[in-house]
């Protein structure tokens, strides 16, 4: 049976997993990354928890057809060359060449963001589009984009950091230097930075109950579960955090006008009450109200997307 | 030998072009485009004043392949149903269909912001790119995407209306009810408006000598050329133009990453002088500092852009 490897390496686990045609994970199995060392000894250890896992399944390397591999970074799908990965501290890894000394099977690469907005294309929610736009709302917001069933990191690698896009110009400072990009408005840490400051100026809030008056201990979830509790001061953080998203996804919509958006990443763990607000936000800022624009969609591969969406880069097309 | 027409629609006039297949437009005429009045005459002008420019010409239609339209407004190029067109206040019009009755040749639409930005990548200073993004810096910001070597208008074809991604969340209120879109900030209207509100302030600018001490009679070109005269107001508001072109730019890079972003339109007439205040204020934002990005250049083809990629659109592949 014909299967693909799709591996997710991330700054704290590297994550491995044994994928069907269709996108099924058959086994899986990770190791810590152990940072901060060299690039060689964690290449080496991706490949042996490949074969690790490989040993531990009913699959041998001959059933393998292809390695996929999600990274944290700008992948050149090309050469197989990593140029750049913040937290790795990788500069011009030349990841494909030295990842098959050890597995010599045809190496499949790009980041880690755009693997998983893949993997909803490949066998989740927008499995069967044209064109999708993936935003991961986590600590960050990651972007993937899918364009004509391929994903697309654009001309240098350097594209769909859809966190980056600028939505305030001379606005809030972000990490990256810059000021006023999305994802200070649209990450879960803009929402738990607006739930911690809404509570200080309200401190009957709910919020306060559900962190036990302990702001630090604010998450994405405390402001979403008191938002859906009802509670007034919670409702209007969200409510302008779902404003912030979707004017973000305006600038989407405006530019590549995809087929779908799709919601991942922990403040989609909100559900449809997410979706629902940003649907309602969304609608009277689209430029052409008569006409059919993106739908909202929330992402069903959860944590996985980053394996799958890596195997399937090497599915045949 | 095989020549391609290319129509260049808009609200006042209607231009063709008979294009050889390099993209030298080899004969041209017009004919105003008469509104207000129903599409039926409008696409029957068209097809009259097509063949009008090849009697006068040394082709005939048997030397014409296809013809290729550009139209200001939203086009399927797929059924060659226009959905949407604000200026000729047209609403799903069946345009392939209607034109077909007249001259009966493969027929291709696209946006006209577009087909300029594909006549530079057919023709011009993007040729031989993989993509690019085209940006009309006139009374409003068009935007045209070229992605391998394709138009990209989306998946409902209301995309690449990059005058209509947000800038500025909650900023200025934009013609189309929106607010804060990048066209407030980076048409010729903005730099004209930011003209004015500086000569306001500071009357002994040379932009006052330059209009005649008549705030009404500042164009783009008034603050261009203070500016480049070295007057302080005005080279205040031109830098200050370009820091917002530059951001909106930032927002395309991060984005979709395109091999070149091209400026066309009128105050891209500002040549180098423009080009090279961009380049330089969008190199601290860039988000990848060390990593290559787009290159700016300035479009080479003015206004004839219009019929060369229209007929371009029609050109065997």
């Amino acid at each position: 049976m014909s299967v693909c490897i799709g591996i997710d390496l991330g700054g704290t686990n590297i994550a491995v997993g044994i994928v069907d045609e269709a996108g099924n994970i058959l086994c899986k199995g990770s190791t810590p990354t152990r940072m901060p060392r060299p690039y060689g000894p964690i290449i080496e250890d991706m490949a042996r928890i490949t074969l690790e896992v490989l040993a531990a399944s009913p699959y041998t390397l001959d059933d393998v057809t292809a390695i996929g591999v999600g990274v944290p970074g700008v992948a050149d799908p090309v050469t197989g060359i990593i140029p750049f990965c913040t937290n790795l501290a990788w500069h011009d890894v030349p990841f494909r060449e030295t990842f098959q000394r050890y597995i010599n099977k045809p190496l499949f690469i790009d980041n880690d963001a755009t693997v998983a907005g893949f993997a909803e294309y490949a066998a989740g929610v927008s499995a069967g589009t044209q064109s999708s736009v993936f935003l991961t709302l986590g600590t960050g917001l990651g972007g993937g984009i899918i364009i004509d069933g391929k994903p697309y990191s654009g001309n240098h690698f350097v594209g769909s950091e859809i966190g980056h896009i600028i939505l305030q110009m001379d606005g809030e400072l972000c990490t990256c230097g810059m000021r006023g990009c999305f994802e200070r408005y649209a990450s879960a840490t803009a929402l738990i930075r607006e739930g911690r400051k809404a509570l200080a100026a309200h401190p009957d809030s709910l919020m306060g109950t559900l962190c036990g008056q302990n702001p630090e201990r604010i998450s994405a979830k405390t402001v979403i579960d008191a938002a859906k509790q009802g509670d007034p001061t919670a409702a209007e953080v969200f409510a302008s955090y779902a404003k912030a998203l979707a004017t973000g996804i305006v600038s989407i919509i405006n530019f590549i006008d995809p087929e779908v958006v799709v919601l991942g990443g922990g403040v989609s763990l909100a559900g449809e009450f997410l979706a629902d607000a940003v649907r309602k936000a969304l609608k009277p800022m689209v430029f052409f109200k008569s006409l059919p624009y993106a739908e909202i969609k929330l992402a069903q591969l959860g944590p996985d997307a980053g394996i799958i969406g890596a195997a399937m880069l090497g599915k045949p097309q």
